[in-house]
């Protein structure tokens, strides 16, 4: 498959990322050079999905360290400006964590840790490639697949998470057709999901997030995979708002629900999805499409970015490292918990 | 509670409706003068909701009286192009069936014909009101309520059904906070029933549908109300799509999944829920917001706009002749067939 966009890389000093937000009606890349830029594009999503802000962030830390000029106390503060840009997915503080280490053990370094940064993305993309061949398997032959949000190749460095499972599985000679939910209140699935679809020839039909459950119902599904942002050490996934309610319309309707991430989003750490903080994000992305209002005016608002689906709904997640199901916690526990 | 809008009325031998398309922006009443430019509203969207269409469809046969001047054979073909406005509300046969009945047995006279659908529309509000105080018995004071597209007074003659059962518990003495699913891909919630209740002064947060199954897995919403465009025979209630989400969103958090109702929405003659046509609507629905293109071109869309509720997940019905619950569709049968 060519290697029609490129979700975000680095050049001549710089993090160059495709700006999401005007997507699928404009196709422009950023160029930035600080840290602070960096944070600002993931907190105003120019860049997002888990694993791709992950990645963003070790690049954050390259020009922060660039910026800091061997002063890691800076260096080490910029890290925390970058953590504290959104709340929910656990790649970036992983990201983050991963390169304060570096720096603790090796220095300050800019050109090692923009190797270290390179690595990252280098590997997000394999670790990709290898879900998606796993979770290929699942995915019968003629059949249809749904998934919700952008779990793509634009939320991760490249080949994605659930759609890479999807394009695995094109590879692989199936011919699937996938069903994607529009996702409000952003739209990441009617905008991005089609979007990078289309732009890769693989059969997309859009339909608005309410139409998923009774599609399931009328026996029109045949298998559901989404991303995550954070899955908890029980099992529990959370991922864009409106994935529980898949979920849910799929375990009624016999449908099996998978789950596609790297093993940077599985959070041993957090016992259960409910230990998992939501972000709140403005009240204008529901009240407002496209800058357009489309609410009567001063009408109160609530608009959580993601939810959780308890581990229970949860048929099989798919990681670089191979398929979690049956009991997924004790799965989970056994693979990623070391004996000390 | 103030009349503060009118869903539509009989003026000056006209049929004048509130346009519901440019709502919330916009209120301003079309006067129509022919059966066909009803037929066209309700096509258009002009008006909806199942009983609401039910009424503006009688008025249509008296402009269809007038136009045919006691040619009955072109009365009764009028009839039928209004029938055939929509095809999932059944409210809409059942009004231009009684009109048919009253012409068989009564002749072609529009004097006689607008009496009649005066006394449907008047009786619409009375049943509205009715099943309201019975419906508000079931909200408890001081709690958070949720509902899906606008089953209100502009769904209505006035009053409303899942919106009459709000504001008769708010007539009641009770302090109620109603959330407002958006509910794409027209956006009735956000847009109708934010509006309406605003303009009542009635307690009004907007979601996007997505975010419905997790603030009721939260714990945040102690009931759902919904409309119906039909209920069959055994209790499976078809309404807007993303109903049927909401409702296993309902069960698997133990909040009470209601619908109210007029008896005319129930089809006795509707086995199940699978045997309700269900209306799939044009892509522009989904592809764009008032206007604006906000998927990619060229994508396809499916747009239903319907779906099935089956009868295990609806905890009671509420209608003008009282409470449905526990098993629904032997109480439906013990209530409405007549033994011959």
């Amino acid at each position: 498959m060519k290697d029609s966009f490129k979700t975000l890389f680095w050049q001549d000093n710089k993090l160059v990322m495709l700006d999401q937000r005007i997507l699928p009606y404009e196709e422009k890349y950023l160029t930035l050079s600080t840290a602070r830029e960096v944070a600002d594009a993931i907190k105003t999503m120019v860049v997002r999905g888990a694993p791709a802000i992950g990645v963003a962030a070790a690049f954050g830390v390259v020009l922060a360290a660039m910026e800091a000029n061997g002063n890691t106390a800076k260096l080490m503060a910029s890290c925390d400006i970058l953590a504290a840009a959104r709340p929910t997915a656990v790649n970036l503080f992983w990201a983050i964590n991963h390169m304060k280490d570096v720096i603790e053990a090796h220095g300050a370094d800019a050109s090692m840790l923009r190797a270290e940064a390179q690595r990252i993305l280098d590997e997000d993309i394999a670790a990709c490639r290898k879900m998606g061949s796993y979770g290929a398997e699942y995915i019968p032959d003629n059949s249809t697949v749904l998934t919700h949000c952008n779990a793509g190749a634009l939320a991760t460095a490249g080949w994605g998470t659930a759609l890479g499972v999807f394009r695995s599985a094109v590879a692989a000679g199936k011919n699937i057709r996938v069903l994607a939910d529009e996702t409000r209140p952003r739209l990441q699935g009617g905008k991005l999901t089609a979007w990078e679809l289309q732009k890769d020839g693989i059969d997309v039909t859009v339909i608005s997030d309410n139409a998923a459950a009774s599609l399931m119902r009328m026996g029109q599904v045949d298998a559901v995979v989404v991303g995550s942002d954070r899955i908890a050490a029980n099992g529990d996934v959370c991922n864009k708002i409106g994935t529980y309610s898949v979920a849910l319309a799929a375990k009624a309707a016999n449908v099996p629900f998978y789950v596609a991430a790297p093993v940077s989003t599985i959070d041993m750490n957090c016992p259960t999805g409910d230990d998992i903080p939501i972000e709140e994000r403005e009240a204008e992305e529901v009240t407002h499409i496209n800058g357009v209002q489309i609410l009567p005016s001063g009408v109160p608002v609530r608009n959580p970015a993601f939810d959780v689906t308890p581990a229970a709904l949860v048929t099989a997640i798919f990681t670089e490292i191979g398929v979690f199901k049956d009991n997924i916690a004790k799965a989970l526990k056994e693979a990623l918990v070391r004996d000390l």
